[in-house]
């Protein structure tokens, strides 16, 4: 059984470093999602408790691996987006998003009974994964924006498909026809007309999806320390930590990357 | 908020299929699991309900993805190889090994309690992955060889390092000085001379590991049939069915090849 | 001027080794080569000098570069096939086709004048190249017959056309209209009732292209040579070498195959 | 000879799209460029025809190809620089590197005698090349720059090495004897106290390499107009028209490239 007659089999493994100076973007998808939110009885158009268990294994994944400067996610998808200089893994692509793609998927499980306490998850849930690569900041911004405009469309669409169906009374095939062929201004007057619903002041984290971003805290703590020949004092101690902050914003625009200039990092 | 301007962003995707008429193997390895192992308690040298949770997990990847014709794992190690004709998925790579990894890691959080009972899961583990191609029948029996080869030798190393220091009472660095420079000769012989143990009765589950393929199974039922005009009549049913089955053989050999004739596909 | 501040960008490139045991194909097409007959005033519809020109070219590349083991070529492409267990430039998908592209176009501009005499090459040639990997010896005759299918049928196609236009006095645009529709056999019928040619006793360099491939063949030479006490004698001395042959030839059956044994390896 | 029942070998070519937004460079080498300098006696330390045959093929394929914006040459390697933006044959790497290799070195032969007139080409020499792809303005200046850099280095060498074997009657392995381990002040130092040389004052064209661009120049032209009733006059026309002009200048440093904001497109 000797192992070094066979170990020619390595040479057939090939490089897939991804190439340097660019954004590494890993996106995960659920896989056959409307079935598992159907059995799993996920409320319409949102689920507050699976949202935030997307959230939830997000944090994992960028607490566990190195390099991450933000993610973001909306309905059954997250994207991770790795520092352009990283250099974890040696940049090596089916490293990074099997990794990604394994440590979301068990914290996914793992944490479930945090949001659904008794609710029994059923089965082990499947996501996929993929890599893109963007060599520039405003290329990375595009596809952040790409993905919050997905979660805008197919929110409004939900949102006024679901009114319609929950409390206009409408059955989901007369709810699809009536939106037909409908645009944003439609939808938005729908709700608004009809159910007294103005679309702006739903919840964001439905209408804008998650940023995740690591932030600096100051974390302020006292203790009584006995200095010599003065006795016992109470000293106040300021550390800082990175800590990872969520938010339910525009990241379209200029202001949340104007509010946050260390996530990205000089073209040059 | 035109989703349209930013959609340039998925050109930046690219092309990952596998080669036409090449076995397709993903390996998983776990990541940390020295650690894990320690902060779970498994036993040494081998713990047969993380070996059997393994298991576990990999038969739900060949249960909820297509064209898994082998898998053969060992320690914290699974190969999973696919069919060198089928397009699951396109054939494309970063879907196959994300897939793999996710439903692995899923599961073995899943099933975690079936294994371990009230022994609590502490955080949820992390598994990387990799895509190898394999162009012939030879190369992929040869990848095979060399990862039973290397389970063996691990394991060789390992009984006859943790018999030494549970049955013999030397210190981990006694043991490790121990043997220091042995072949597999002295190592069987350590075992059995001293210990009077032989190694070749020892586990199959830990000399062989634990290789899963689909077999065709007949399944007999009876049933109550009335037949007109005869009365009731007991009917004997068989149907065949491909269930998934475990074994801890020699795959080196070409037995095991001979006996299951439908794993691999011809050459040409 | 330090140049080790700079030397990072070597980082950027990336690795293309092609994967093991595969055929590694190397196909060449003329760049914009209708123009350049046009210019050239090549004949119409074969002209043998351009034919010769290309075999001429492509024997140039088996002979610099190692590890070819059959090239087959037909109108303005030629195809080179390395060995499977080649590791030349270490299987490097760039410098395989790179090599290749620039010998052919510079032989090609070299060896003009000894098939075109005193016909002038107006401008320098351009060839474009691909790689494609074939993993059994199956795909690999069938990727060459696929090429001379096609080489048959453009030929029969260019024949019955400029047949139809230089002896049938139609203009091209009433034998384009003449032939549209037709199937082979209706190819082979205009040309036998109407000019009385049986296709297949056309020329087989235009019918099956060229292949070239390495063949030992021996080489005879008498020397006289004085031996001590018995004065001169005529000594006959045989060398075996290996020699590029071409043939015109049909590669699509077994024959040719089974002729040559030495060009295929075994698929294990 | 149905061609259809082979052309499933088409699936077997792969996509190598270059990624977006990234400036695509190849580099091209001579090969065994040694050898082919001393078998055509190139004079040493530079042959200024065989330079000039270099930078007149690296023209040829700027005049062939679409949308390269700079070209640098030295000894006996180009690189080409493809815009960022080039939608060229689709960004195809394959495409991309085998068109610019063979157009060179078909046009290397081609143009052989302007430059070395009687002085046979003795046979078809071979360039390799290689793809690779810089994300930002300063990743491909950097690259142009360790290319410079080089160039000065090997050339501050030669010229050393050589002056000491021609001027200074050293044998080779004296000259390499005598830098060893010499710095560029040194080397400086030599040619200068030793053979009244300042490094400085040697040809731009061997010291900095060559680069292509393109640039507008204006062509101004006269012609007789008859103006109706008032007889002829002669009228100045003056045109624009793209042409590409060498320089022997510095490329590290700014200047050049702020004198011509026209080659780099902007990161974002």
């Amino acid at each position: 059984m000797a192992k070094s007659k066979f170990e020619y089999v390595r040479n057939f493994e090939t490089d897939d470093t991804c190439l340097r100076n660019c954004y590494i973007v890993v996106r995960l998808d659920g896989r056959n999602f409307h079935k598992f939110a159907e059995e799993h009885n996920f409320l319409k158009p949102n689920d507050d408790r699976a949202l935030e268990l997307m959230s939830r294994s997000a944090r994992s994944v960028m607490e566990e691996l190195d390099d991450i400067a933000v993610a973001y996610g909306q309905s059954d998808e997250f994207s991770f987006v790795f520092k352009r200089s990283t250099n974890w893994f040696k940049r090596r692509a089916s490293k990074l998003m099997t990794h990604v793609a394994s440590q979301f998927s068990s914290s996914y499980v793992f944490y479930w009974k945090d949001y659904f306490g008794e609710h029994p998850l059923l089965y082990p849930p499947g996501f996929d994964g993929r890599v893109v690569l963007y060599p520039s900041n405003r290329n990375l911004r595009d596809y952040l924006s790409w993905r919050q405009a997905d979660c805008h469309i197919n929110n409004l669409y939900n949102t006024a498909f679901w009114t319609l169906v929950q409390k206009g009374g409408l059955s989901t095939i007369q709810a699809e026809e009536r939106l037909k062929g409908t645009l944003s201004a439609d939808k938005n007057e729908i709700l608004f007309s009809e159910f007294n619903i103005n679309y702006n002041n739903e919840s964001a984290l439905h209408r804008k999806g998650t940023t995740l971003i690591w932030q600096k805290v100051k974390e302020t703590s006292t203790k009584n320390v006995t200095v010599p020949s003065q006795g016992e004092e109470e000293v106040t101690f300021t550390r800082s930590r990175r800590k990872i902050t969520a938010c339910n914003c525009d990241i379209i625009g200029d202001s949340f990357w104007d509010e946050h200039p260390d996530i990205l990092e000089e073209d040059s």
